[in-house]
């Protein structure tokens, strides 16, 4: 089934074992094609990845696995080949991979002759329900994540849940988190839906759902100006828990620790009167997800404010009031710690 | 004098000997200010410099003159200071010189935390009167030009003719061929003005107009996939004798040259009646502009088809037909060395 969001200027395609359908488009596109992909996906793929190299004119370029290739030495060794390979304006490229893969790809497919056609290929459940669609890009710079990137739509994206298989346990929590999200922010029945065990989730549907979601926030604020702050819910307590833990609690993993957090920060700070805690429990406790995080109070404030989204001497919290509904609200930095420990329950 | 052109989202601000507007519009600008320049605009306007350092929260970050800087390596020196120095999105980023400070310092802008507000002040006459608008901002990757960019518009541009006294002859010149190009392009007025010297060229009116035509094109075209063409008028040869006399021949040199050949080959090859050469020759003397340039046209040819304006095996070339009127026309790369000798003469 092909999903076209209406706002949206491209097609998001989402099928199950789609793959000779992605054959078929990539055929059909005109000019050269520069996939990009990280050694992991093309080990695991490695027999797509020779057929998608059988269509004419495609070119394949692999990085190492991981947060370290969304880096500035990445870029520049990307655009080597392409210009050593003559890319046009009128040539395609394409990101197969995490959001690691779709993040680098889209900045160098904005960047490289002030843009060229960018396909979006994400192969994670985060990937799917989140980074491939909104047009984000970015790359990490000396210490900070996300330091440059633009804003850039991809030409159509091509979502499989097939790929889900070969994806671990913390790989697909990495993407629930976001789900998760998305049901308290205003979806009470895709909250309710991912109640169950991995085995049993309806991948297709939980992804279709997270993009209109998704969408609906960044079709009002292309560049993140405001509404789209919403997308942020939980985020500003887990990149300070990331971060503080030395990258060792992955994104998703801390994104559901911030999403507890900031639900109980709510409750205790007289923003609701529902305590989200308990409900957020069984979500988590079937998924093995965790609420808690050891470590200092102080770093992670220190962590908050220097996080970017930090706006002079306020930052914006995204307040859940109950499970499908939450405020935005400007809280003073000098404030923030008596968040925290609220988040805590200290 | 304030031009505020329909559709175009900021001002430019346009006056004679309005340093002191510079200093007030800054003074009232919000955040952090982070204002790029080179040495040799630095050393000029030292005072100015002094001034405008005076301002609350300007940061001042100086690059050697010249094409190098705008390099991936110039990129990556700015971005830690900016990032060391802790700029946020609410902060924003001033060109203050030529087309290279503004090209580096657009792309910068624009890439910063996914765009920071962009301030362009151009000080040559080429800046004034075509990069400093339309938004295309970019860097020169490898060996190629402008390989790296983005479509990234100024928040407001400050335009002051005053800058002009301290250019020397070929840089004015390397700005007035653009002038000519857009006379040529769709203005016999514009192009009559020109047929003064030097000190008595109408800056103000020049510069005035030439941003209204350039804005028409661009105003219909953004993304540069068609209509925006015609401001490559001259360009395609340009660009090649550029990249063959290893730029010993500036920008502004190269276009005038190939607007000469390119006005010439339009006649001999029939597509005009009219000789453009001899209305072209009247404003060429007048402030020392060649038609000729002594150098391989295989080696031209070669470097026409390696351009990224060649999309697959047909290449669009601006063809004048008279001062004032142009056509667009998909010419077969394997015909561009008739036109290569039609313009030479040959
Ligand atoms: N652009 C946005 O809007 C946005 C939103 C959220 C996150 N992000 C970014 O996304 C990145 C994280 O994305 P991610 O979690 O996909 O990371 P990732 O791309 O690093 O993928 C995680 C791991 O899964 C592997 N993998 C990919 N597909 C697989 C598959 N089908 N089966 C098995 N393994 C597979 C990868 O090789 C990698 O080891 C971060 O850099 C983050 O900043 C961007
Ligand atoms: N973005 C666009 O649309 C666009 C259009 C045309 C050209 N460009 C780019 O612009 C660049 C060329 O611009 P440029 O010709 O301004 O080059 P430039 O910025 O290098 O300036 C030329 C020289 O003039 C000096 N200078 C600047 N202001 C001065 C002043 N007021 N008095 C005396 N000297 C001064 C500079 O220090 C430099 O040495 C090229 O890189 C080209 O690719 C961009």
């Amino acid at each position: 089934m092909d999903i076209q969001f209406n706002h949206f200027p491209y097609p998001i395609y989402i099928a199950e074992q789609s793959f000779p359908s992605l054959i078929d488009r990539l055929s059909r596109q005109i000019g050269k094609k520069f996939l990009l992909t990280d050694q992991h996906v093309a080990q695991l793929y490695s027999e797509q990845l020779e057929k998608l190299q059988s269509i004419e004119q495609v070119y394949v370029h692999t990085l190492p696995a991981g947060e370290e290739s969304k880096s500035l030495s990445a870029y520049q060794e990307v655009l080597t080949k392409m210009a050593v390979l003559d890319f046009t304006r009128s040539d395609c490229f394409i990101a197969w991979g995490g959001g690691v893969i779709g993040d680098l790809g889209g900045f160098i497919a904005s960047t490289y002759l002030r843009g060229i056609p960018f396909i979006q290929v994400p192969t994670t459940l985060l990937a799917m329900v989140d980074s491939a669609i909104g047009g984000k890009t970015g790359l990490n710079f000396a210490t900070y994540k996300n330091q440059i990137g633009s804003f850039y739509q991809p030409q159509w994206v091509h979502i499989d849940p097939a790929y889900l298989k070969t994806l671990d346990h913390r790989q697909i929590n990495n993407g629930l988190a976001e789900v998760i999200k998305y049901g308290i922010l205003c979806d009470p029945n895709l909250f309710e839906q991912i109640k169950v065990s991995k085995d049993q989730l309806d991948y297709f549907s939980i992804i279709r759902r997270s993009l209109e979601i998704k969408h609906h926030y960044v079709s009002q604020d292309p560049y993140d100006q405001g509404q789209r702050q919403f997308l942020n819910l939980g985020h500003t307590f887990g990149h300070a828990i990331e971060a503080v833990s030395h990258h060792q609690i992955h994104h998703g993993e801390a994104v559901a620790i911030g999403l507890s957090w900031i639900a109980q920060a709510s409750y205790q700070l007289g923003w609701t009167h529902t305590d989200l805690k308990p409900l957020l429990e069984s979500v988590y406790q079937q998924h093995g997800l965790s609420h808690d995080f050891v470590g200092d109070s102080f770093d992670l404030l220190n962590a908050m404010t220097h996080d970017k989204k930090s706006l002079g001497q306020k930052i914006h919290l995204i307040i859940p009031i109950e499970i499908g509904h939450c405020i935005r609200e400007a809280i003073p930095t000098s404030e923030l710690m008596s968040w925290i420990q609220a988040g805590r329950g200290k």
